[in-house]
Protein backbone atom coordinates (compact mmCIF):
# COMPACT_ATOMS: atom_id res chain seq x y z
CA UNK A 1 0.00 0.00 0.00
CA UNK A 2 0.95 3.44 -0.55
CA UNK A 3 2.57 5.66 2.33
CA UNK A 4 2.67 8.87 2.80
CA UNK A 5 5.84 10.17 4.31
CA UNK A 6 7.58 13.80 5.05
CA UNK A 7 11.35 14.23 4.06
CA UNK A 8 13.17 16.67 5.88
CA UNK A 9 16.30 17.63 3.70
CA UNK A 10 19.11 19.68 5.07
CA UNK A 11 21.10 21.16 2.21
CA UNK A 12 23.43 23.65 0.45
CA UNK A 13 21.45 26.22 -1.01
CA UNK A 14 21.19 26.96 -4.85
CA UNK A 15 18.95 26.32 -7.81
CA UNK A 16 20.43 22.71 -8.99
CA UNK A 17 19.51 21.56 -5.04
CA UNK A 18 15.70 20.81 -5.86
CA UNK A 19 17.04 19.08 -9.05
CA UNK A 20 19.26 16.37 -7.87
CA UNK A 21 16.76 15.88 -4.82
CA UNK A 22 13.59 15.04 -6.62
CA UNK A 23 15.95 13.19 -9.19
CA UNK A 24 16.17 10.73 -6.36
CA UNK A 25 12.72 10.23 -5.37
CA UNK A 26 11.65 9.78 -8.47
CA UNK A 27 14.05 7.14 -9.18
CA UNK A 28 11.91 5.10 -5.99
CA UNK A 29 8.76 5.88 -8.02
CA UNK A 30 7.72 8.57 -5.19
CA UNK A 31 4.80 10.86 -5.89
CA UNK A 32 5.68 14.62 -4.52
CA UNK A 33 2.40 16.34 -3.35
CA UNK A 34 4.38 19.06 -1.48
CA UNK A 35 7.57 20.90 -1.29
CA UNK A 36 8.35 23.41 1.13
CA UNK A 37 11.95 25.65 1.09
CA UNK A 38 11.51 25.78 4.90
CA UNK A 39 14.60 28.40 5.16
CA UNK A 40 16.38 29.70 2.30
CA UNK A 41 18.84 31.35 4.12
CA UNK A 42 22.58 30.86 4.15
CA UNK A 43 24.28 28.83 4.89
CA UNK A 44 21.92 26.06 4.89
CA UNK A 45 18.23 25.46 3.38
CA UNK A 46 15.86 22.84 4.70
CA UNK A 47 13.42 21.52 1.93
CA UNK A 48 10.18 19.19 3.39
CA UNK A 49 9.04 17.18 0.85
CA UNK A 50 5.74 15.40 1.41
CA UNK A 51 5.66 12.58 -0.91
CA UNK A 52 3.73 9.44 -1.32
CA UNK A 53 5.83 5.99 -1.85
CA UNK A 54 4.76 2.56 -3.32
CA UNK A 55 6.37 1.08 -0.37
CA UNK A 56 9.21 0.94 2.53
CA UNK A 57 12.33 2.34 0.93
CA UNK A 58 14.81 3.43 3.82
CA UNK A 59 17.51 3.31 1.05
CA UNK A 60 15.70 6.78 -0.39
CA UNK A 61 16.69 8.35 2.88
CA UNK A 62 20.58 7.21 2.75
CA UNK A 63 20.43 8.02 -1.14
CA UNK A 64 19.22 11.48 -0.26
CA UNK A 65 22.05 11.83 1.94
CA UNK A 66 24.99 10.64 0.15
CA UNK A 67 24.04 13.64 -2.47
CA UNK A 68 27.32 15.61 -2.10
CA UNK A 69 24.74 18.71 -1.47
CA UNK A 70 22.52 17.40 1.07
CA UNK A 71 23.88 17.96 4.79
CA UNK A 72 21.29 15.67 6.17
CA UNK A 73 18.11 14.14 5.59
CA UNK A 74 15.29 12.78 8.12
CA UNK A 75 12.11 11.28 7.46
CA UNK A 76 9.39 13.10 9.42
CA UNK A 77 5.40 12.86 10.08
CA UNK A 78 3.33 13.79 7.02
CA UNK A 79 1.94 17.53 7.04
CA UNK A 80 -1.49 16.09 5.69
CA UNK A 81 -1.45 13.01 8.88
CA UNK A 82 -0.87 15.48 11.98
CA UNK A 83 -2.52 18.80 10.10
CA UNK A 84 -5.35 17.13 7.96
CA UNK A 85 -7.76 18.43 6.05
CA UNK A 86 -8.50 22.82 6.35
CA UNK A 87 -11.08 25.08 6.37
CA UNK A 88 -10.53 28.48 5.33
CA UNK A 89 -12.80 31.05 7.02
CA UNK A 90 -12.20 34.58 5.74
CA UNK A 91 -14.13 37.69 6.27
CA UNK A 92 -14.62 40.56 9.06
CA UNK A 93 -12.80 39.48 12.21
CA UNK A 94 -15.68 39.84 14.67
CA UNK A 95 -17.71 36.68 12.30
CA UNK A 96 -14.80 35.20 11.33
CA UNK A 97 -13.80 34.45 15.20
CA UNK A 98 -17.61 33.41 15.80
CA UNK A 99 -17.32 30.89 13.07
CA UNK A 100 -13.74 29.64 14.12
CA UNK A 101 -15.56 29.07 17.74
CA UNK A 102 -18.20 26.51 15.96
CA UNK A 103 -15.46 24.95 13.51
CA UNK A 104 -12.77 24.93 16.25
CA UNK A 105 -15.31 23.20 18.65
CA UNK A 106 -16.68 20.49 16.13
CA UNK A 107 -13.44 19.92 14.86
CA UNK A 108 -12.01 19.06 18.11
CA UNK A 109 -15.25 16.17 18.38
CA UNK A 110 -14.16 14.67 15.28
CA UNK A 111 -10.28 14.54 15.81
CA UNK A 112 -11.28 13.04 19.20
CA UNK A 113 -12.41 10.09 16.61
CA UNK A 114 -9.64 9.98 14.29
CA UNK A 115 -10.34 12.44 11.85
CA UNK A 116 -7.50 15.39 11.65
CA UNK A 117 -9.20 18.84 10.52
CA UNK A 118 -7.68 21.89 11.09
CA UNK A 119 -9.08 25.46 11.34
CA UNK A 120 -7.27 28.51 9.58
CA UNK A 121 -8.43 32.17 9.34
CA UNK A 122 -7.96 35.48 7.67
CA UNK A 123 -9.46 38.48 8.79
CA UNK A 124 -9.71 40.86 5.71
CA UNK A 125 -11.20 44.61 4.52
CA UNK A 126 -12.43 44.86 0.71
CA UNK A 127 -13.46 43.45 -2.07
CA UNK A 128 -10.03 43.35 -3.77
CA UNK A 129 -8.35 41.55 -0.94
CA UNK A 130 -11.62 39.20 -0.48
CA UNK A 131 -11.38 38.16 -3.58
CA UNK A 132 -7.75 36.91 -4.17
CA UNK A 133 -8.19 35.50 -0.56
CA UNK A 134 -10.81 33.30 -1.98
CA UNK A 135 -9.07 32.86 -5.51
CA UNK A 136 -5.63 31.97 -3.63
CA UNK A 137 -7.47 28.94 -1.02
CA UNK A 138 -7.25 26.33 -4.44
CA UNK A 139 -3.37 26.94 -4.04
CA UNK A 140 -3.48 26.27 -0.22
CA UNK A 141 -2.81 22.88 -0.01
CA UNK A 142 -5.02 19.76 1.52
CA UNK A 143 -8.13 22.66 1.72
CA UNK A 144 -11.26 21.35 1.62
CA UNK A 145 -13.94 24.14 2.54
CA UNK A 146 -14.27 28.30 2.88
CA UNK A 147 -16.51 29.83 5.10
CA UNK A 148 -17.06 33.38 4.07
CA UNK A 149 -18.21 35.51 7.39
CA UNK A 150 -19.11 39.06 6.82
CA UNK A 151 -21.96 41.38 6.76
CA UNK A 152 -21.57 42.12 3.02
CA UNK A 153 -19.75 41.04 0.29
CA UNK A 154 -20.81 41.51 -3.40
CA UNK A 155 -18.56 42.35 -6.95
CA UNK A 156 -15.50 40.75 -7.96
CA UNK A 157 -15.52 38.03 -4.35
CA UNK A 158 -19.03 36.66 -6.28
CA UNK A 159 -16.89 35.79 -9.70
CA UNK A 160 -13.96 34.31 -6.84
CA UNK A 161 -16.73 31.88 -5.21
CA UNK A 162 -17.93 30.78 -8.92
CA UNK A 163 -14.51 29.83 -9.52
CA UNK A 164 -13.21 27.72 -6.58
CA UNK A 165 -16.68 26.10 -6.76
CA UNK A 166 -16.03 25.10 -10.18
CA UNK A 167 -12.66 23.63 -9.01
CA UNK A 168 -14.19 21.42 -6.19
CA UNK A 169 -14.14 23.50 -2.94
CA UNK A 170 -16.90 23.85 -0.88
CA UNK A 171 -18.64 27.41 -0.35
CA UNK A 172 -20.84 28.25 2.96
CA UNK A 173 -21.44 31.81 3.52
CA UNK A 174 -23.17 33.95 6.10
CA UNK A 175 -26.56 35.16 5.11
CA UNK A 176 -25.36 38.75 4.45
CA UNK A 177 -25.79 41.16 1.79
CA UNK A 178 -24.29 41.35 -1.49
CA UNK A 179 -24.12 38.77 -4.29
CA UNK A 180 -22.08 35.81 -2.24
CA UNK A 181 -24.62 33.83 -0.36
CA UNK A 182 -26.86 33.75 -3.83
CA UNK A 183 -23.23 31.83 -5.43
CA UNK A 184 -22.48 30.28 -2.33
CA UNK A 185 -23.03 26.33 -1.69
CA UNK A 186 -24.94 27.07 1.34
CA UNK A 187 -25.67 29.96 3.46
CA UNK A 188 -25.98 29.99 7.00
CA UNK A 189 -27.01 32.59 9.03
CA UNK A 190 -25.30 31.82 12.56
CA UNK A 191 -21.82 31.85 12.30
CA UNK A 192 -21.69 29.25 14.89
CA UNK A 193 -23.69 27.07 12.81
CA UNK A 194 -21.83 27.62 9.62
CA UNK A 195 -18.55 26.95 11.17
CA UNK A 196 -20.18 23.64 12.45
CA UNK A 197 -21.72 22.96 9.19
CA UNK A 198 -18.23 23.38 7.58
CA UNK A 199 -16.44 20.73 9.79
CA UNK A 200 -19.34 17.97 9.36
CA UNK A 201 -19.50 18.54 5.44
CA UNK A 202 -15.83 17.75 5.46
CA UNK A 203 -15.44 15.10 8.41
CA UNK A 204 -15.73 11.60 7.32
CA UNK A 205 -16.75 10.93 10.92
CA UNK A 206 -20.10 12.92 10.58
CA UNK A 207 -22.97 11.80 8.80
CA UNK A 208 -23.73 14.82 6.72
CA UNK A 209 -24.16 15.42 3.17
CA UNK A 210 -24.43 18.28 1.61
CA UNK A 211 -25.81 17.07 -1.46
CA UNK A 212 -28.70 16.00 0.58
CA UNK A 213 -30.39 18.92 2.11
CA UNK A 214 -33.85 20.00 1.17
CA UNK A 215 -32.71 23.82 1.63
CA UNK A 216 -29.66 25.63 1.02
CA UNK A 217 -30.33 28.37 3.50
CA UNK A 218 -30.43 28.37 7.18
CA UNK B 1 14.36 44.74 -6.40
CA UNK B 2 13.51 41.46 -5.38
CA UNK B 3 9.56 40.24 -6.78
CA UNK B 4 7.78 37.52 -5.12
CA UNK B 5 5.59 36.16 -7.29
CA UNK B 6 3.16 33.03 -7.63
CA UNK B 7 3.26 30.59 -10.67
CA UNK B 8 0.67 28.53 -11.74
CA UNK B 9 1.63 25.47 -14.11
CA UNK B 10 -0.87 23.05 -15.14
CA UNK B 11 1.39 20.44 -16.47
CA UNK B 12 0.99 16.54 -17.40
CA UNK B 13 1.89 14.23 -14.56
CA UNK B 14 4.57 12.71 -13.85
CA UNK B 15 7.97 12.15 -11.93
CA UNK B 16 10.18 14.63 -14.43
CA UNK B 17 7.58 17.37 -14.63
CA UNK B 18 9.23 19.32 -11.51
CA UNK B 19 12.45 19.03 -12.58
CA UNK B 20 11.65 20.11 -15.87
CA UNK B 21 10.21 23.38 -14.68
CA UNK B 22 12.64 23.88 -11.91
CA UNK B 23 15.21 24.06 -14.69
CA UNK B 24 13.48 26.86 -16.21
CA UNK B 25 12.67 28.51 -13.75
CA UNK B 26 16.70 28.26 -12.00
CA UNK B 27 17.91 29.65 -15.45
CA UNK B 28 16.27 33.01 -14.96
CA UNK B 29 17.36 32.95 -11.40
CA UNK B 30 14.61 32.50 -9.25
CA UNK B 31 14.61 31.32 -5.47
CA UNK B 32 11.54 28.91 -4.95
CA UNK B 33 10.47 29.50 -1.71
CA UNK B 34 7.69 27.00 -1.87
CA UNK B 35 6.03 24.56 -4.17
CA UNK B 36 2.78 22.74 -3.82
CA UNK B 37 1.21 19.86 -5.99
CA UNK B 38 -2.49 20.66 -5.81
CA UNK B 39 -4.20 17.97 -7.77
CA UNK B 40 -2.26 15.08 -8.77
CA UNK B 41 -4.98 13.24 -10.64
CA UNK B 42 -4.58 11.93 -13.91
CA UNK B 43 -4.75 13.86 -16.39
CA UNK B 44 -3.64 16.91 -15.24
CA UNK B 45 -1.39 18.09 -12.48
CA UNK B 46 -1.47 21.88 -11.37
CA UNK B 47 1.98 22.74 -9.62
CA UNK B 48 1.81 26.52 -7.33
CA UNK B 49 5.84 27.72 -7.13
CA UNK B 50 6.53 30.71 -4.99
CA UNK B 51 9.10 32.27 -6.06
CA UNK B 52 11.64 35.57 -5.63
CA UNK B 53 13.04 36.61 -8.95
CA UNK B 54 15.60 39.37 -9.44
CA UNK B 55 13.88 41.20 -11.80
CA UNK B 56 10.39 40.94 -14.13
CA UNK B 57 10.92 38.71 -16.54
CA UNK B 58 7.72 37.83 -18.71
CA UNK B 59 9.83 35.40 -20.47
CA UNK B 60 9.55 32.76 -17.91
CA UNK B 61 6.30 32.26 -18.46
CA UNK B 62 6.64 31.80 -21.69
CA UNK B 63 9.19 30.04 -21.75
CA UNK B 64 7.76 27.88 -18.51
CA UNK B 65 4.71 27.57 -21.12
CA UNK B 66 6.80 26.60 -23.97
CA UNK B 67 7.65 23.05 -22.72
CA UNK B 68 6.24 20.04 -23.91
CA UNK B 69 4.78 18.64 -20.67
CA UNK B 70 2.99 21.92 -19.94
CA UNK B 71 -0.38 22.95 -20.67
CA UNK B 72 -0.49 26.24 -19.40
CA UNK B 73 1.39 28.80 -16.96
CA UNK B 74 -0.14 31.53 -15.32
CA UNK B 75 1.18 33.94 -12.63
CA UNK B 76 -0.84 34.21 -9.43
CA UNK B 77 -0.43 36.87 -6.62
CA UNK B 78 1.76 34.97 -3.81
CA UNK B 79 0.57 33.47 -0.92
CA UNK B 80 2.84 35.34 0.97
CA UNK B 81 1.33 38.52 -0.06
CA UNK B 82 -2.41 37.51 0.25
CA UNK B 83 -2.20 35.41 3.65
CA UNK B 84 1.01 36.54 5.09
CA UNK B 85 2.63 35.44 8.26
CA UNK B 86 0.78 32.60 10.54
CA UNK B 87 0.48 32.19 13.70
CA UNK B 88 -0.88 28.78 15.01
CA UNK B 89 -2.63 27.49 18.17
CA UNK B 90 -2.96 24.53 19.33
CA UNK B 91 -4.93 22.33 22.28
CA UNK B 92 -8.11 22.24 23.46
CA UNK B 93 -11.30 22.88 21.28
CA UNK B 94 -12.58 25.23 24.03
CA UNK B 95 -9.55 26.91 24.30
CA UNK B 96 -8.42 27.38 21.28
CA UNK B 97 -11.70 28.65 20.29
CA UNK B 98 -11.02 31.77 22.78
CA UNK B 99 -7.48 32.14 21.81
CA UNK B 100 -8.56 33.01 17.90
CA UNK B 101 -10.84 34.95 18.78
CA UNK B 102 -8.41 37.30 20.26
CA UNK B 103 -5.93 36.85 17.54
CA UNK B 104 -8.29 37.18 15.21
CA UNK B 105 -10.04 40.24 16.34
CA UNK B 106 -6.36 41.58 16.60
CA UNK B 107 -5.07 40.73 13.17
CA UNK B 108 -7.88 42.58 11.95
CA UNK B 109 -6.84 45.46 13.34
CA UNK B 110 -3.31 45.04 11.87
CA UNK B 111 -4.32 43.70 8.22
CA UNK B 112 -6.49 46.88 7.89
CA UNK B 113 -3.28 48.62 8.29
CA UNK B 114 -1.19 46.89 5.86
CA UNK B 115 -0.16 43.53 7.33
CA UNK B 116 -1.44 40.01 6.55
CA UNK B 117 -1.33 37.81 9.40
CA UNK B 118 -3.48 34.75 9.35
CA UNK B 119 -4.84 32.48 12.28
CA UNK B 120 -4.42 28.63 12.21
CA UNK B 121 -5.80 26.17 14.40
CA UNK B 122 -5.91 22.44 15.05
CA UNK B 123 -7.99 20.84 18.10
CA UNK B 124 -6.07 17.99 19.16
CA UNK B 125 -6.39 15.55 22.05
CA UNK B 126 -2.97 13.94 23.82
CA UNK B 127 0.22 14.22 24.75
CA UNK B 128 1.76 12.52 21.34
CA UNK B 129 -0.76 13.97 18.42
CA UNK B 130 -0.04 17.56 20.46
CA UNK B 131 3.87 17.02 20.65
CA UNK B 132 3.91 16.16 16.59
CA UNK B 133 1.81 19.20 16.06
CA UNK B 134 4.01 21.23 17.87
CA UNK B 135 7.25 19.70 16.40
CA UNK B 136 5.65 19.66 12.42
CA UNK B 137 4.60 23.77 12.87
CA UNK B 138 8.41 24.22 11.68
CA UNK B 139 7.36 22.55 8.74
CA UNK B 140 4.15 24.48 7.76
CA UNK B 141 5.52 27.52 5.77
CA UNK B 142 5.27 31.14 6.87
CA UNK B 143 4.66 30.35 10.71
CA UNK B 144 6.09 32.66 13.08
CA UNK B 145 4.61 32.04 16.39
CA UNK B 146 2.93 28.90 18.56
CA UNK B 147 -0.14 29.66 20.92
CA UNK B 148 -0.42 26.39 23.45
CA UNK B 149 -3.92 25.87 24.76
CA UNK B 150 -4.73 23.72 27.08
CA UNK B 151 -5.02 23.10 31.07
CA UNK B 152 -2.69 20.36 31.32
CA UNK B 153 0.56 19.58 28.68
CA UNK B 154 3.74 18.23 29.89
CA UNK B 155 5.73 15.59 28.96
CA UNK B 156 7.24 15.46 25.06
CA UNK B 157 5.73 18.43 24.35
CA UNK B 158 8.10 20.08 26.67
CA UNK B 159 10.61 18.91 24.66
CA UNK B 160 8.77 19.64 21.43
CA UNK B 161 8.17 23.83 22.76
CA UNK B 162 12.10 23.81 23.58
CA UNK B 163 13.14 22.36 19.64
CA UNK B 164 11.11 24.63 17.85
CA UNK B 165 11.86 27.77 19.80
CA UNK B 166 15.52 26.59 18.98
CA UNK B 167 14.52 26.78 15.41
CA UNK B 168 13.30 30.46 16.38
CA UNK B 169 9.73 30.24 16.81
CA UNK B 170 7.96 32.12 19.08
CA UNK B 171 5.90 30.03 21.89
CA UNK B 172 3.25 31.51 23.86
CA UNK B 173 1.66 29.18 26.92
CA UNK B 174 -1.66 29.87 28.76
CA UNK B 175 -0.91 29.54 32.27
CA UNK B 176 -1.45 25.48 32.64
CA UNK B 177 -0.59 22.64 34.73
CA UNK B 178 2.46 20.58 33.05
CA UNK B 179 5.89 21.62 32.08
CA UNK B 180 5.16 23.43 29.21
CA UNK B 181 4.58 26.88 30.72
CA UNK B 182 7.91 26.51 31.81
CA UNK B 183 9.37 26.06 28.78
CA UNK B 184 7.44 28.66 26.35
CA UNK B 185 8.54 32.53 25.82
CA UNK B 186 6.09 33.92 27.11
CA UNK B 187 2.99 32.42 29.60
CA UNK B 188 -0.47 34.10 29.58
CA UNK B 189 -3.60 33.51 31.85
CA UNK B 190 -6.89 34.92 29.61
CA UNK B 191 -6.71 33.13 26.61
CA UNK B 192 -8.19 36.32 24.24
CA UNK B 193 -5.04 38.37 25.37
CA UNK B 194 -2.66 35.08 24.97
CA UNK B 195 -4.18 35.79 21.29
CA UNK B 196 -3.63 39.13 20.95
CA UNK B 197 -0.25 38.85 22.33
CA UNK B 198 0.72 36.70 19.46
CA UNK B 199 -0.44 38.63 16.70
CA UNK B 200 1.09 41.89 18.43
CA UNK B 201 4.42 40.12 18.66
CA UNK B 202 4.55 39.09 15.04
CA UNK B 203 3.45 42.26 13.45
CA UNK B 204 5.22 45.22 12.34
CA UNK B 205 3.07 47.81 12.56
CA UNK B 206 2.46 46.73 16.20
CA UNK B 207 4.71 48.53 18.92
CA UNK B 208 4.97 45.22 20.96
CA UNK B 209 9.17 43.25 21.69
CA UNK B 210 8.74 40.53 23.83
CA UNK B 211 12.22 40.69 24.27
CA UNK B 212 11.77 44.20 26.27
CA UNK B 213 8.91 42.89 28.67
CA UNK B 214 9.90 42.82 32.23
CA UNK B 215 8.25 39.27 33.30
CA UNK B 216 7.08 36.89 31.16
CA UNK B 217 3.41 35.61 33.09
CA UNK B 218 1.21 37.56 32.66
Amino acid sequence: MADRIGIVVHAERGPGILHQVTGVIARHGGDISSVDILSSRPPETRIYFEIELPDETPELIEEIRSLSVVHDATVARSLTKIYGKRIIIIGGGAQVGQVAIGAISEADRHNIRGEKISVDTIPLVGEQPLAEAVRAVVNLPRTRAVVLAGAIMGGDIVEAVREVREQGLLVISLNMAGGVPEAADLVVTDPVQAGVMAVMAVAETAKFNIDRLKRRVF
